[in-house]
Formats: structure tokens, sequence, C-alpha cells
């Protein structure tokens, strides 16, 4: 039973950023590690016809509030951006090739880019941002600045994004546990009670 | 402290069934009663420019899996409707009907109407059908019959409909506390934790 749970997120999600600062407990309690897995929105709300949450009319303000109840029901600090929501391609190309290198360096790197993004109120789109944010914790900024560039990084990142798609993700957080689809902060219990009662 | 909870929902919503059915233990949680309120998510959705949730694509087919765990962890009872969504005008003009007349007696009716789509499988969107399950319950089905084709009581359906959309309503359960707003059954747990915390 210690096949990892793929966790599914974009940078540009509260929601998933606040899964992102309790993943750890969730393992914890769990007792099975997280994949960390960033995709990207865009192309699903494509296939789906939706627009971004909070551009939906009625529903957009109300996530407003909801961002920061949630965040505040978990503890986490949040803020919300100024420039919401915005393009995280480079965020998703950077994650990627710090993980095929230091799978731990680039869990601190998904938490650096959240954390100035919902906290610092940074603007983590342009790839020169995470250059820096990825300097802050050590990585080699410049290497990453030439692997933003590099075709090879770029098909690497699209793969990981197609293939959350062809999963079915379609939301962020966006939990699978041995074939079992849970999206958002919300269904982390019953994922818990999920995993504990055996399934179906 | 005992001013109602405004409790909406749709009789075509599997959360909003799901929400009846927990409504008094949540009712007996927070020690304050709720106001029950069906509504009709059909002009919502014009407004939001939204489709019933399990259309959209990826997203439907989660949903019917969330449907079914999400009973299962409420142990309530639940089976797919063969017919769904469907059109809830007369379910929402009887219970204004009845409503207006003797309130335990129609939230009996829409725990009655809700049991026959979401357990036994019964289309309840016409008035026949809703004249029947009001029967069985002892209400006057001949008035309730004649109160169907009134238009007073349209309007006075159309009416609380158009109030909840101007309350913000777009969505199943969806409950409103001292004017702060609860969307989801998943959100009960952090509406109960508002009010015991105090709001804001």
């Amino acid at each position: 039973m210690s096949k990892p749970i793929d966790f599914y997120f974009e940078f540009s999600s509260p929601y998933g950023y606040i899964a992102s600062q309790i993943a750890e407990e969730v393992e914890g309690r769990i007792g099975r590690p997280m994949a960390w897995r960033p995709m990207l929105l865009g192309p699903v709300m494509k296939i789906t016809g939706q627009v971004p949450l909070v551009d939906v009319p009625m529903k957009g303000e109300y996530s407003k509030r909801d961002f920061v109840r949630t965040a505040r029901l978990h503890k986490v600090a949040f803020r919300y951006p100024e420039k919401f929501p915005i393009g995280t391609v480079a965020a998703v190309r950077a994650f990627y090739w710090v993980n095929d290198r230091d799978p731990p360096q680039a869990r601190k790197l998904a938490k650096a880019l959240y954390s100035a993004y919902f906290v610092d109120g940074a603007d983590i789109s342009a790839p020169a941002a995470v250059e820096e944010i990825a300097r802050g914790i050590g990585i080699d900024g410049d290497g990453l600045a030439r692997a933003l560039e590099d075709r090879v990084v770029k098909d690497r990142a699209k793969q990981e994004v197609d293939a959350a798609i062809a999963t079915g993700v379609f939301g962020s957080p966006y939990f699978v546990v041995d074939g079992e689809p849970f999206w958002g902060v919300d269904r982390i219990p019953m994922m818990e009670d999920w995993v504990k009662t055996g399934g179906w």
C-alpha cells in the first residue's frame, strides 16, 4: 500500500495552493506518499467549455470568499493575488526539469512558487520570475533559464499536462489514489475515508 | 441567535437531496433552525452560462462517482435516476403552496419528493407525479392539482426563485447564515465552524 497518491495541481489555483500546504499532513494520516504533478487548466477549459472560476457570473464572487475561508479553515496564509489567474507554463516546465533531477527539490520549488504568488503577491507567470524564485532555494538559475527555452523540456512538460488530461484531471487540486479520483481540497477527508475503508 | 439558516436547494440536485437528508442533524449541531427554500437552477444557468453538471466534459463523469461517494459518506440512500436532470417547477410550486399553509408538512413533502426521485427512481417532473406523492403524505391532492394551475401559485414560486437568484444562489445546496453563503454539502463543516467561531 505504499504506491504514491497522484497530486495534480495548477500553480494559479488557490485550492491547489492550499492543498500543497497540507499535503504532508495528509500523507502522514493516510500513510502514503504523494507524487506532485503540476498541470495546466487552460487546455482543460478548452475541452470542458468552462472559464476561470472567478469569471463565472455569481459563482465568481462567491469563490473569492471561499478561497479566503478555505485557507482560514486549514490555517494557511493566503492573499488574493492582484493578477489572477495567470499563465503558469514556465512554472510547470521548471518543476518537471527540477523533478527529473531532484524530486524533493522540485517539491520545494513548487512550494516556493505558490508562496510567492499566494502569500507575497508576486507574478510568477514570467520565466524570469520563476528563475529568481528557483535561485532563492539554491537551484541553478542559469541552467534553469536555458532549460525553459529548451524544446525537450517544453515537450516534457507538455507530455505531463497531456497525460493529466488523459487521466481525467479537470480541476485543481485533483488526487488519484489506486485509480480513484478526488477533486478539491474539500474531498481530502473523503479520500482519507475511502482509503481507510478500502474503497468501493 | 435563533434566526433561521436559509437552505436553498433544487429538487433535481443529488447534493441538494443529500443535504436534505442530513439537514436536521446540522440544525441540531448548530442549534439553529433551517428555512427550506427550493429553487430552480435552470434560470441560474442562463445567467452563469453553465450547463448541467453531468453534461460538462470530464467533470460530468467524475460527478456521477462523486454523487454516490458523497451519499455513502453521509450514509444516505442514493440511486442515480434514469432520467436526470429533470424539470422541477411543479415540485417547487407545490412546496411553496403547502409551505404557506403548513411549513412542517412542506418539509415532509420535500423529503418525499426527493426520496421518490433519488431512491425510488420516480420521475417527479410532471404535476401528476407531484400530486400523487403529496397525496401519499396526506396532502389534499385535488386542492394541489388546482393550485398547480393557479397563476397566483405560479407567481408565488417564481418570486421565490427570483429572490434566491437575487441573493446569489447559483448552486444546490446553498446555505445563507447571517448573510454568509455556503455552497455544497462539502461546505457544511465550514459553515458549522464559521458559526461556532463567530464569523469573519
